[in-house]
């Protein structure tokens, strides 16, 4: 274990990740380096930086990054153009900040000179995973440290007991604090843990942290009209904003209206299944109104491509495979199918519920004079239709006659 | 023309199907037999039989059937094993029901020994594909007719013109009725036309018949508990009932409860977008719960592949392909994962939202041991991971080392 | 019928598109336009020219042009990058000659100010469908005249008559000549038709026009080297070539060493089956060698999701959606692919065998230290595998262990 | 390590095994059960029963099983009805064994009450992974003992030191025999290692060991009957066999022409490249003809379909998940495809070449009538082919009129 000279090290300035900290610099005797991002998961940094400094990290190896709008331009946006969903209903809050982190990560290694990474989470989840398959394809002989799959530290009792004797601050969660093992960013706060181990019972209303219930919600419904330039939300009721502030801005408008609550079990990459509850307020809006906008600006078979293609696009990023060449080979094409997404939606918030209620685009699809149930002026041939079933069925048919 | 001598005619009893039927007897000169099937459309059939014999057709050539059962049971259960949503959105609800009418109306054209059966279905839309698709497949030698593609009836005006010269009764149509192109059954009921074909327009709330909006439901949330077995609801709230009065009552709950409303732009198989709005209230509980169930009962790859070939299969059934080889094929692989979708979903109705608040079942997969945050008693090996992630890297570690 | 002023003809100079020439002008009394490709098939062009002009055709309305660059380029080679097969067989030689042609003869209507084009296929085949997607694709608007599917001249019979009358030369139709019906180009000659009616006899050994069959071969085997870029074959046994010469090249040798041949019964898009015999000399080399450059320079992933695509996007082709958006979002992830498949191949030809016998790339994936059966020196940790089985199978063992 | 009372192990009789049989006994001091299955590799399995007697092992543990009948008839054939490929290429004539072996070892370990099971795959490659996915999945709690990745005996070397200290007959491996890695059964046998280990050179001539070259193969022609039931051969010119005899036969007639030889990179499961040859005489004439028949007997769609999964399935094959119910439930689908698959098929085998020359089935969809370039006495009518084609256009050319 020696063989490590130093570490970056993944840093939250909580209770696991200074007693990772402190156990790294025990076990490895190596030189730590600190890295805390921002991505939006709404907690003071500036903390973090003490801390370090208190476990004798030197100044130049503590970094504290805002990375908000790198997340959602280059992170959230692009995952949302395909619609992405895994299993139905997670919208991959966690996975997706991952390889960010890991980029970071190893972007920071690469100019302090270090040469290993150490991340905090557990043996048994996804983001093991997804840290570690991106340190390895940004930087394949980078040295990984795990320390919850090397240390004996594996129970909370014991955890505690580690960051007792060695003086680490264990106050908040010794008499408070949220039992539940949480992860944030701009995009999504999740919950494990605790009660939610029994998929039989409902969690508690105060576990929920970023919405109100749709029952505390407003009782007047909000209209907000989304502006779409290539398939990513550029303005909002008429205000053009950046990514990050996009994010935002729909965050604090679906956390009002009670919006992107989600409680499901979903199987994990390593091959249990879990119990988490997620609060997606403004993702949940983005799914809805891409699709709306999508609905008229893309062509049908395109569509339907996409929609094949997502079930396996979003394992690959739950699973953590962003930066695979093959996760990089659909982002391509699905980057492209957003061409001609452009135009806006309206929706209207309300106790939970996104309803679109209008959807419009230069580039829209939607013939008016064809779809119309008046007289089209010639614009579509009604006959048409005739030919066009009898050779959709001549298979059929001639399968009926010859096995009869 | 004259070569049909008896034609099998689905019949509403409503004022298109009342021209056709007339148009068919003085086009075709020929013998027709109304078939009038109840969906769950709610509205009375048996003044269909009297209409039918004012125009003179024989009793012997009324075919009036109690379809629901059959409906649930053997079209909108097996579909929904496979939580079928066409394009993100649409659950299908007309789709489904067109199979079995043209089922029914082959069977009663086998019966009646009738060689034609003809529908109210335009030449734009996706219905008269359905149809005659299940015609062709099921009697690949039967003729059909397809009034609105032959005729010249090809405005509301002249269809009132005719109607009003052959004595047949348009009062309810000149003085009220909705003004949309309707479409109800069991599991839906849809509106298209007059204002929904600008997308950029909000529907008018008067449009929806079947549920409350969200803001006029109760403010009082109420729970109810499904029970499943291989896939399918078999008892509400404790009660075991039939498929069509599982849907019934899902449907009489959703509705009001502000459940199922959806407003989408589609894109017909016959090649252009069209608006459709659409009420589901049972359906979309059911999409919900289903999804639910599954996740504890449904190996992660075999639920994985379910969702890569849904898109799919919601084509084939949004084309009309019910009866085709391809979709039995599918079907009987969906049907086969379901052997162990057994237990219960309890979810929470609310002013438009659909939550899943608890799944249970014998047969789940869902491991408290393993999926537990506290000590598992060496149930998961956490160094397992390491390898593991080792192993996955390796074609992005050798790729990044060999290109660099 | 009258309201045609100018139409492009795609015209090979032989009896039926000569046919179509005079019925054209004289069913549509419109002034005629004749397009000539050559695209490898074979055959001399200029007495096509001399033939048009005996039907009045002015000189300004005759085009012949030589497109065999541009096809092997911008068509076959883009296909071949997807190692595309059609069923499990076909290398789809006449589908991707016709989106060329419709492509060229829509360039034709607009530099005449032409307001139609006609072709020469027959309703029951793909190619009408492939000419014609083309041109409502490219010019949406397009009169499009289908001789085969409008006149009577529904027999062998009647053609002739027709021809005879209008003096139009049948001689080598009458004694001699090919009974099949025949395409050609530098991919692919087929043959339909006559005995191959019957799927149950072999065909005849006069048939086969482009190679010698396997017994008549050289009883010496020969060795080729290809040479890649970017997927494409780019040199031959160290001679660099343009993508036309190439494919002649690799024609001459496949049909020297009784290369390519193929007999088979496909599903049509129309909806029946027929029965073709194909010659593909090239081709067949092209697809083994490409696979073989592809396993050393691919990721395995990147591999695995073109093998999935692959038969969707060889619908496509064969269907006629060259022009789709769908196809050209396929082609564009396709293309991305091949960014590092550069190297070189050495295959060995042997009455009618196509056999690797090496292949290298300065990009390959392929790492000898970590493949080796010797020691490896610590490149591969094979105590890694434990972790990564378990893991694997966690998810069947928990459900082995719930259910028994 | 001493928690091991009694292990089943795969043991051939040859150095290896019987290295890692005296390595069990003295690591684990446990009791060892030899398991020897013919699966039609070519080699006596009695001289294993004698080593085994030899190393102490009790004659009630001594199990040698015939399993031809049993691996054709329940993993050959089955995977043969989906035309399944690795990889565009390999047939996966070793993988398919695999899952059999796993079973019967598990069903042996009991019936004699043991704890364990052990095989003699490395670490590196992709048995362990099939071996132990089959272990775990049919008996999710047995203890497995992969002693490559466990001792120390990681080269040739220290392997033979061992077993000369212990006793162990390594006369043949020291003075003679192949020096390939090599794995047989019915399907194939398969080489690696060694010159192989170069992807850019062409394997030695006397490598091949079941096939003549196609040089050396007869100079006539042979032409087989091939009968099918259910989509499986069960009878060869017009004689009807055992699922292994019918293989047998084939590997046979194919060995003879030459016929099956194959040289490949293939993508391990465990994340490296690796260069095999195999020669699989029989299943490369049933690939070719099974697809023969195929192609007059099922559906379009259905095939299409088939081909669209067939790559997914080979890769589960491929990477040791036959037991897993994602698998059973593809298998399920394509058993069913295989209702109709009944008929026979010609084949001329020449030199290396399997060449489909007829084929015939009762159920045959291949419907002259329809096909014929003849007149086909209004099977069809042409001008369907219209609307069939305006229609299919109609979403193009929306698109190209209102983006232009």
């Amino acid at each position: 274990m020696s063989d490590v000279k130093k570490a970056v090290l993944a840093y939250s300035g909580g209770l696991d990740t200074s007693v990772i900290l402190k156990w790294l610099q025990d076990t490895y005797q190596c030189e730590v380096v600190t890295f805390t991002a921002d991505l939006g998961q709404g907690e003071e940094l500036e903390p973090a930086r003490q801390k370090a400094v208190n476990f004798g990290i030197k100044p130049e190896n503590i970094f504290i990054d805002d990375l908000r709008e790198e997340f959602v331009r280059d992170f959230v946006f692009p995952m949302f153009r395909a619609n992405t969903v895994y299993e139905g209903e997670y919208l991959l809050g966690t996975s997706i900040a991952r390889p960010l982190i890991a980029k970071r990560q190893i972007e920071i290694a690469n100019l302090t000179g270090a040469d290993a990474v150490s991340h905090g989470a557990t043996g048994k989840g996804n983001d093991q995973v997804r840290f570690e398959l991106g340190y390895y394809a940004l930087r394949p002989d980078i040295k990984v440290i795990a320390p919850w799959r090397e240390w004996d530290l594996n129970s909370r009792e014991k955890l505690l007991d580690y960051a007792e004797k060695h003086g680490i601050d264990i106050a908040k969660k010794k008499n408070g604090g949220s039992p539940y093992s949480m992860d944030a960013n701009l995009l999504h706060i999740s919950y494990e843990g605790q009660v939610l181990e029994n998929p039989a019972d409902e969690p508690e209303e105060d576990m929920w942290l970023w919405s109100v219930s749709p029952e505390k919600a407003p009782d007047a419904a909000e209209y907000v009209e989304l502006e779409y330039e290539l398939g990513d939300i550029v303005g909002i009721n008429g205000v053009k904003m950046s990514p990050a502030t996009v994010l935002a801005t729909l965050n604090q408008l679906g956390g009002k209206h009670g919006i992107g609550r989600l409680d499901l079990v979903e199987n994990r990459f390593v091959g249990m299944k879990s119990r988490g509850c997620y609060e997606t307020p403004g993702g949940t809006i983005m799914l809805k109104a891409h699709r709306a906008i999508e609905s008229i600006c893309l062509d049908r078979e395109v569509a339907h491509l996409k929609d094949e293609l997502m079930p396996k696009y979003a394992s690959l990023i739950y699973n953590g495979y962003w930066w695979a060449p093959e996760r990089l080979m659909l982002q391509g094409m699905i980057d492209a199918s957003q061409a001609h997404v452009n135009g806006w939606v309206r929706v209207k918030l309300y106790k939970g519920n996104v309803i679109v209620v209008g959807r419009d685009s230069k580039e829209s699809l939607f013939d008016a004079n064809i779809a119309t149930f008046e007289d089209d002026g010639g614009a579509y041939n009604q006959a048409d239709a005739a030919g066009f079933i009898k050779l959709n069925a001549l298979r059929m048919r001639i399968a009926a006659k010859l096995r009869t």
